[in-house]
């Protein structure tokens, strides 16, 4: 390590004095960047591998003890900091991996993954075109072919991407919330009367989260029951809104879900929209999990009357495939997003530039600056087409329904829920042999319970495969099982039932 | 494009039969993603060229005709990808161009680069160890580390890595009001008394920003006057304190500036500390941009007193020169944005894991999912140590001074402020001959306002440099040039001079 003290006009100090921008630091660059580029191909590769393990699992105080990861004062070399890169790989999970079934997002697309790391190369915000040109209209591109698919005339509207469906369902709530009334910017949730906003009970927790923030208040997150699919009852909904009403309190939003988290449920938009047209309220759609069936000429049906939304969440990260992040917001009405928003700051967005200043979007965030999250969607859609996205979306749903055919009648299995998924969500519990045929009882629910929290303990020991479980209100732990990585086979599928009754049996 | 239908169990649907996830696509995986590399390589390269533009710039109406932007039914061919790669860099700015001083966040570090694309690679969340174990230990370590610099004792305390400085100090205002009124997460603003927030007239947008979400109210944010400088002024802050007091009205945060965006002024945070003290108000330091010098022993006295605030907002993509996007909010009690945010999501954060859920920090996030922003960061620290970010540093603020030097008393300019800038912000005025000599005038004035505007449109239209104005307050339009590029030279800042005074000299 050379500290370089000069006094030289060009001098530049670097703990690499070989590496760019340093003077002739190209060909270490291109050699160091390469190295890198080899370790992650490698790491690709394996990711697709299934004789490699999902995970090489370590406890949180084990992998602290595997390595040191502390930062000092004093520099690695270029040497050290491809060990390191290895060394973060290697207890990575491989969310690539054809049997990594654990999230919502899952898989790992190449195209996504090249354009992203070109996001990376070109390093840049998205809040005026003035730096971001070419992302800047992509935005806009995109933006616009994602409403004309929410069936919005013309594709006409607003939108954005943001870091997330929880901060898109945020975003809806905010705009609700000022179009209704707009002196709640200035001067506050005070100058207002009580609002109150509606979900299903099933619905993410970001409805709940996003009204802790605005100042709403979680109990005015009012929950509506859900049918035994999860889906909202629209009768329940009417109910609450008139109770809300006669109390005073002024329902603002109704937050549906297409696609909910546990149950991939979607709630009857039509019905939805009806009321919300009855009672003057901001429609909204969560289809952070749902949405990517609009792609799907064979499944979008379940979506319909999304175009009687205000607003619309809809993630590209989870149903097709895109790298994390991606997610939309889109707003019916043009415009509002920006009076919602806008601060008129005038060192970033001068009103006196030489270009269209409609391209500057930054004013319409909540964020300042903005990363770009749309290039790894744009990309993939050029490189798939529509119909490449739906080949890859109805191959999913129809493994989700091999599944269920599956293990519906099969000995050891019971179903949540009855009836063939509506997205790739399945849900079940595992009975172990020890279990079979005993008498529902407080000692069969305890030790049901654990069932599921064991078996997964084991996959990711074994490293063989991941699915998530939980309870839900009344049910006990049982496992969720999603997918949508479009690397799964029928094969894999196959493996995860074995992988549950071979890691289970003995529960 | 060969779409493929088949009853095979391990068919694959894709419009690329040959990439990764599909049977033997290692190979065309590969090539293609090496291809995809070597035109980043080529770019990257470039960039640190000073023989080329820093942008191609094209009017967005322009930049829509010049190449077919749109989305399609049908897949494009991977030749068609990579073309699509190599128009999008044409068009894009080179941020890492040693001539780039547009924004806050200027340069391109290699190791970041190389961090960020092995982040895309592993493609995971931030919510749980479970599925994200090196990152969630690795931003454990990294904001330790951050709250060290900090000040806070064995580097205690909390904190997380968010979409932007402007999230980050929302956040700081979403845990002060939750600190002081709890109840608020559940009951909203209405249960509470009118809350009024501090800030300086020179400090971000983003603090108004946050106010109009969080349903506090822009007009609740009040601004405090700030000396010739850009500070706060202390006097001022305690009698608009006590002012809003005796309204009635809850005084509950108090946002310093260290590092404001125009001007680079650093608050007097000691003395804020005291009156925060005294009146028993949150602190919270806004160092998106200065927050860097923490790095410097030379510099980091300008932040003295930032230990005894309770949040800081610290942005490495800004002066530590990390890729996009990288913020810290930094939180001195333990445990208050977990209170402040959870939701108990059942679905997400099991309570019956095999391994300590303390690392589990999804749920004190407003994200649900959250990217991984912290392996850029800490890959850069192990590569450069702490002592390769304060030479960094260092060097920035010398080139600064060395601006100042240059033309405090050059004829044809006029400094904006008097004195050694403090970061590395020097605003000025270029004042063209035709206006040299005249009096201060109306028209002299509108003359000058647009003079920045000109010679700017100018430099991007050639392309040869980029550097910001904005008018502040009564000021009109004025270069603010900042050095965040670790690229940048001075011979870099004497060609900037020359440039403005090719392109202004007949305004």
């Amino acid at each position: 390590f050379f500290f370089l003290r000069s006094t030289d006009m060009n001098f530049y100090i670097s703990p690499f004095p070989d590496l760019l921008p340093t003077c002739n630091g190209e060909i270490t660059t291109m050699s160091f960047l390469q190295d890198v580029v080899d370790i992650l191909l490698q790491y690709v590769v394996k990711s697709f591998d299934r004789s490699t393990k999902v995970i090489d699992f370590h406890y949180p105080n084990e992998l602290l003890q595997e390595y040191n990861w502390e930062l000092a004062d004093q520099p690695q070399t270029l040497e050290e900091i491809l060990l390191n890169c290895r060394t973060t790989l290697k207890y990575a999970i491989k969310t690539g991996h054809p049997r990594y079934f654990n999230q919502l997002s899952t898989g790992l697309d190449m195209v996504g993954l090249a354009a992203d790391w070109l996001t990376s190369a070109a390093n840049t915000n998205m809040f005026t075109y003035e730096i971001a040109p070419v992302f800047v209209l992509l935005e806009y591109v995109t933006l616009r072919k994602m409403r004309e698919m929410v069936g919005w005339p013309g594709g006409c509207g607003d939108g954005i991407f943001s870091p997330g469906g929880a901060i898109s369902n945020m975003y809806a709530m905010l705009i609700a919330r000022f179009k209704m009334f707009p002196e709640v910017k200035e001067k506050g949730m005070a100058a207002i009367p009580r609002l109150v906003a509606f979900t299903s009970e099933h619905s993410h927790f970001s409805v709940k989260k996003g009204a802790a923030a605005l100042g709403i208040g979680t109990d005015s997150v009012i929950l509506i029951r859900c049918d035994e699919r999860g889906k909202m009852i629209p009768s329940d909904l009417e109910r609450r809104i008139v109770e809300a009403k006669q109390k005073g309190f002024v329902p603002f939003l109704v937050s549906a879900t297409a696609g909910t988290t546990v149950y991939g449920a979607f709630d009857p938009l039509i019905a939805i929209a009806d009321i919300c047209k009855k009672y003057k309220i901001w429609m909204h759609v969560d289809g952070a999990w749902g949405g990517g069936l609009l792609m799907s000429r064979k499944h979008k049906w379940k979506l319909n009357g999304i175009e009687r939304a205000n607003s619309v969440t809809w993630n590209p990260h989870k149903m097709m495939g895109v790298p994390l992040q991606c997610s939309a917001l889109l707003v019916r009405e043009e415009g509002l997003m920006q009076s919602c928003n806008q601060m008129h700051a005038s060192y970033l967005f001068q009103q006196d530039k030489h270009y269209d200043l409609s391209y500057d979007t930054g004013d319409k965030a909540l964020q300042c600056g903005r990363h770009v999250d749309v290039f790894k969607l744009w990309l993939m859609w050029r490189a798939k087409g529509t119909t490449g996205f739906e080949a890859q979306i109805d191959k999913c749903l129809e493994l989700a329904e091999y599944l269920y055919n599956k293990i519906k009648n099969r000995e050891g299995y019971e179903m949540v829920f009855d009836g063939k998924p509506q997205h790739t969500n399945v849900c079940f519990w595992y009975i172990p042999p020890s279990l079979r045929g005993m008498e529902d009882s407080e000692e069969r629910t305890s030790r049901l319970m654990k069932v599921a929290p064991v078996i997964k303990a084991r996959m990711m020991e074994y490293g063989t495969t991941m699915v998530s479980y939980q309870p839900l209100g009344d049910k006990v732990n049982f496992f969720r099982m999603v997918i949508s990585n479009p690397a799964a086979t029928h094969q894999d599928i196959d493996f995860l039932i074995d992988e549950i009754e071979r890691l289970g049996q003995d529960l």
